[in-house]
Order: C-alpha cells, then structure tokens, then sequence
C-alpha cells in the first residue's frame, strides 16, 4: 500500500505541474521601449555583430550559460530502454537539479533515434544554442561512440554524466574510505562488477588516478585478455586492467580483494563473498534500486565501509554531487573539452568537502552548498 | 550619434544579461524528499508510465506548454543569412514574448545546418519533448517544403511564423481597414509585392478568405501562368492568383488597384504609384526597417489607411498579436495541426479586438491582454 501511495504522489507531482520545467525570461517587457531592446529592431543590432563573430554567441545570448541534457532513452536509469517521451521526466528532474545547485540553464534533448550516427548528427546540428552538452542514460556501447565523435567535432565541452560522473564521485568516495581504512591506493585489490557505460568510465578513471590492481567482470567473469568474446570497448579494458590476468567468475576473483564495486544488479553480491575478501573491506553496490548487496548484510559480514546508491543509506553515491559543478565550472571557464585529469582534480576537491571523514560519512550532503563550487573549480 | 548610443544600449542589454531566457524548476528542492519526488527514484515510475503510453509526455513532462523555436539562421529579420549563432538573439526575443504574452514556454533551436533534409530530420529528431513547432527565419522556398513535411510526419502542430503569422495579422488588419472604408473584400483589387514566404502565405490566406482578385509581383514584376522563370511555389501562386491574368511591371498593375500589400524592400513604392490607385486606396508597407513607402508621403499621395511593421507608426503590422495566441491555443485544444480556418479565425477574432477601427486604429496595441485569448479561442 505504501508504494502505491508513492506512485501516486509522485504522478500527483508532475500531472500538477505539468512537468517540472519552465522557459523564463530575464529581461522585462512592460513597454514598446523594452520590447524593442529586447526584440525588434534593437536585437537585429546583436544578431550582425553575431554573424561577424559567432564566437560573441558566448557573450550575448542563453549560451552563456545553458546545456543540454540529450538522451536517446534507451538506458533510462535501471528500467532500461523505454524511449523519448519516457526519458523526459528524468531529463527534467536533472535540469532542476542543474539549475537548483549549480544555476546552470539545462535543457532536455529527448531524441526520437536510437542510431548512432543520427544521434550525432541531431546533437551536431543543435549545439550551437549550447554551451554544453550532457548526455545520459544512452546505453552502451553505443554511448562511448558518440560521446567520442561529439567531443571531436564540437568546441564545447561533452559529457556522459552516467559515465563521468559517476566516476568523479565513486572516486572521490574511495579516497576518502581509505583515508577512514588508512590505505593507500597502490596496494589495493580492486574488483568491479559491470563493464557499461559506468563501470568503464570508473576504471579509466581509477587508473588515472593512480590505482593499478583493478579486475572488472562482467555477466561471463573476469575480463581478460584471452577471452574472445568481448566488443572493442571490452578489449580495451581488457589491455588497461586485470595486470595478473586473473580469470575466473566474480566469485573467484572476489577472493582476497580489498575494494568492491558493483554497478550492474541487484543481489549479486553474497555475504560469502564479502567474508572471502581481505580483511576490513571496501564495498560500494551501487546498483538501484537494488544495491548488489544490501549493507547490513554486508556489514554483519565483514564490510568496514559501505556506500550505495541510495539515499536512506548513510554513503549515498549520487551523480548530483558532480555534474552540476562540472558544468559550472566548463561554462565558466568556457572550456572546450573535458579532460581526465579534470575529473580526478574533481573527485579530489568534492573529496576534500568532507574534511575528517568517518566509515559512515564519506561524502557530503547533497544539499551542501560549498560541493558545486569545489567541483567547479577543478574544471578548467 | 544616435544610433550609435542605441546600438550599444542593443549590446549592453545582451551583454548584461547573457541571453535573454533561463530554464526554472517549478518544484521545490529543498530536502532530500523533495529530490526523490522530482528526480530519483520518483522519477522512474513516472517514466514508467510514459513509456506504457507515450502520450502521457503531454500530461506529466514539460511537452505540455513547451514549443521549439526553429531557425537556421537564413533569413534573419531584413538581414540575411546570418547563420546560426545570429539567429540566437532573435529567437530568445521571441521566446520572451511567447511567455510575456501567452504564458508559453519555448526554446530556441539554432541549427548548423541550412540542408532542407538535415533540417527536417533534425526537428523530428527532437520533437518528443515539444508540444509544437514554430519555424522561423527559413528562407524561401526551402521553408516550404520544411513545413509540408514536418506537419505530414509529426502529431504535434507546426507553423512557420514568417508566413502565417504575417499573414494572420496583414489579414486582421485588411478586416478592420475595409471595415472603416466601408468596402467588401470581393469588390477589392489587391497588389502585392514581394513572393517569399510571407507574401506567398497573406496571399493564399486572404484567398481562403474570400479575395479574388490579388496579383503578385515579385522582382520581375505580375505573377502570371505564362511566365516561364518560376519555381514550383510560384507557378503554384500563378494558378492561384491574378484571375485577370494582367502582365507588366508592378508600377502597371498598380493601376486602379484598392489595397497594396509590400512584404519585399524599402522604397519602392513611388508617390505616382499610390496616385495611379483606385480613391481611398489602403497601403500596407510592412518592409523592415525601411517600408516601401514611409507613411507621410503615402498619405500626401492619397492614401486613406497606411500600415507598416514599425511600432513608431500608427498601425503597425506585428507578428506578436498572432503566434503567441496561436499556440497558447494549440497547446490547450491539444491540436495536431493548424490549418487554414483556425488562422482565418484568429485574424477575425484578432480584428474584432478593436470594436470601433479607426483609419489610424486599425489593430490593436500588442499590450492589450484580450488579444492573446481571443487568437487561441480560434485554433481548435
């Protein structure tokens, strides 16, 4: 009954509201004087000095200050592929998130494709209105694809939030657990469950950063390179990771690691498997809504540090904590690209938001307000 | 000098303010309950939902009141092809008037491209989260097409203001201008110069009102079905129009004409030319900045009504009494497209916003706050 109850809420919210989003103005019209300042003839004035120097678009208009959220809705958060129109209210929840922590304009992109080179094209053809670009919940692989191409062909800045910021804050919540385990990252065994689009980009990132010992599984186990059945984006991830080319299934290489990370299914993790690890370890099961492993189970079987995805949960992993002030800083030091090492300094300074971290308080509030500014500060 | 200090007063604004639009939230973030209701996991049953019945996006997402402003930078205002990035600033303005005057939200969409098929591919690429389509500063005669095709392959309405906003307007005032030189429309013989797209649309919405007898010039002068350098629109026009199948010049089909329309270029329309008119006659001079006559030396010819697109003239012919109106209605009556009646209905509805026309009263002020209403009580 309770869920029920929920359900209805939340369609109570947006059937109110009609959504969540509106396209304000910031100028007043209150007579002909504002009206031709901010409309004709006046405007006609800003669009042949624009024409002269597109680049002054920058100056003088909403790219300034204003992203899209582009998704192909093929990945909606855990539910899957559910298409354009189903994307939307996920798109808009994000762009109030956006604009509450960041003041960053965002604005929902919600493709009626699910091919690849269309979807770099539409989002080629539709960029020059925005000083960025976030993609999310696009399903991999094709995810990497077009985050590469868009990169390439574009001067502003793109970024896979499922990928990136993820990673940001996955990462910044392992440097603080082992400052709390008093570890440092060359000597830990790391294993992680789920080779998509985030688990990817947390690896990439985890190796930037300094970790050498990462084993990542997917639904078949260990990736290695000797197995053959894996796409490009598998291969490589198969020449950057598993240095001791451990092979086996999760259960296998679980044995004496220090740090999991789960960003596949629900359930996955047993409590066996927490018991075969080396001694007080690091578990973040971040599926949702169920975690890999539920963190009392958990913790009763050893776990010293326990993070999810979850908000009712003490150590949420929430994307929030990143992408609002990864965009703030982009647009505010009108960056071009994103960089690795961008994302590190990123995670490090959300990292430093908390400054005497404990096993249960890794990360910071979502609602502290210093958060976007640290991130933003790290992007440029 | 003074149109120095207004040109940087254009610029300042601009500059000051970044743009002209932001994207609000209209649901508050306050606590972490307020977060799981608008984003995660609220969210998810939201999309949920949609994706069992996509047309639920018009209930629950911002599709509801949202319209996409589209232009590829073309035909910028009297400006020419700018590109893109000019275009922005223009389509912001009319995004601060959808909402200032109708309660619309819409967005800007510059696009990268000028390719008629990438054009069209890319609006249906990104029409899920839009409740309509308002195209804008296209150039003729790709404009036409684009729209053909756009309002055949999507379920939400598209109109293309240049052609049937101007015409929606240039129709509301003939309504009233004949209304005060006490004239039916059937007894008239209208002139019009210029065949774009504004041109083409007044001419064919005034036949659908019960004009008959309309001769266009374009450059080269009457519109006729014997000449032989047309393209497939003209050669439409010319079976449309010109009944009397008159040639020449348009200085010779001005001759004993009642009603003069000119959506083409400054100053080409001479004293001698309105004197060559019918008694009475009415002159719309919409060319912007410049209009093919100025006012005062219309009037000293004899002309009895004179309208231009200027707002520091009696009479001004502006596109913000009609699309505003226009769309606020289509989203309410939930249309899937326009069509000819709903814009003969707004013009009469718009006409009828001034009960008593004047020949220097001949439309009402954009300010006034029936018009909005009584123009979207039409399209249904």
């Amino acid at each position: 009954m309770q869920g029920l109850f929920v359900t209805l809420q939340f369609l109570t919210l947006h059937k109110k509201y009609h959504g969540k989003l509106e396209v304000k103005s910031k100028v007043p019209i209150e007579d002909r004087n504002d009206l031709s300042l901010a409309y004709t003839p006046g405007v006609g004035q800003v669009s042949v000095e624009i024409g002269k120097d597109p680049s002054l678009a920058r100056e003088y208009t909403l790219k300034h200050n204003t992203i899209a959220i582009v998704s192909d809705g093929s990945a909606i958060l855990g539910l899957g592929n559910l298409g354009a129109e189903a994307a939307i209210p996920v798109m808009e929840g994000k762009a109030v998130l956006f604009k509450k922590f960041a003041n960053v304009d965002a604005f929902p992109i919600c493709l009626a494709t699910q091919d690849t080179e269309e979807i770099i094209k539409t989002v080629l053809n539709i960029a020059p209105v925005f000083g960025g670009i976030n993609l999310e919940d696009i399903a991999a692989p094709r995810c990497f694809e077009i985050e590469r191409r868009l990169q390439k062909e574009l001067s502003i800045p793109v970024m896979h939030d499922d990928q990136h910021g993820t990673a940001i804050v996955v990462l910044a919540g392992l440097i603080n657990a082992l400052k709390v385990k008093k570890m440092a990252k060359e000597n830990t065994r790391v294993v992680m469950s789920g080779a998509g689009a985030a688990g990817t980009a947390v690896a990439k990132l985890l190796l930037e950063y300094g970790f050498t010992d990462i084993i990542i599984c997917d639904s078949r186990g260990a990736i290695h390179d000797e197995r053959e059945d894996m796409n490009p984006e598998k291969m490589e991830l198969s020449r950057l990771t598993n240095p001791r080319a451990i092979k086996g299934s999760l259960e296998e290489v679980m044995i004496k690691s220090d740090i999991f990370i789960g960003v596949s299914k629900g359930g996955i993790l047993t409590e066996a498997m927490v018991r075969s690890m080396n001694v007080d370890p690091i578990i973040f099961a971040l599926a949702n809504p169920v975690p890999e492993i539920m963190p009392d189970l958990a913790k009763s079987a050893g776990a010293f540090i326990v993070a999810t995805g979850r908000s009712d949960f003490p150590n949420q992993i929430n994307n929030v904590l990143a992408f609002p002030g990864v965009f703030r800083g982009a647009l505010d030091h009108n960056i071009s690209q994103f960089t690795d090492a961008m994302f590190t300094h990123a995670a490090e300074n959300l990292a430093a938001c908390v400054p005497e971290p404990k096993a249960d308080f890794i990360l910071p509030s979502v609602f502290d307000e210093k958060i976007a500014k640290a991130v933003a500060e790290a992007i440029h």
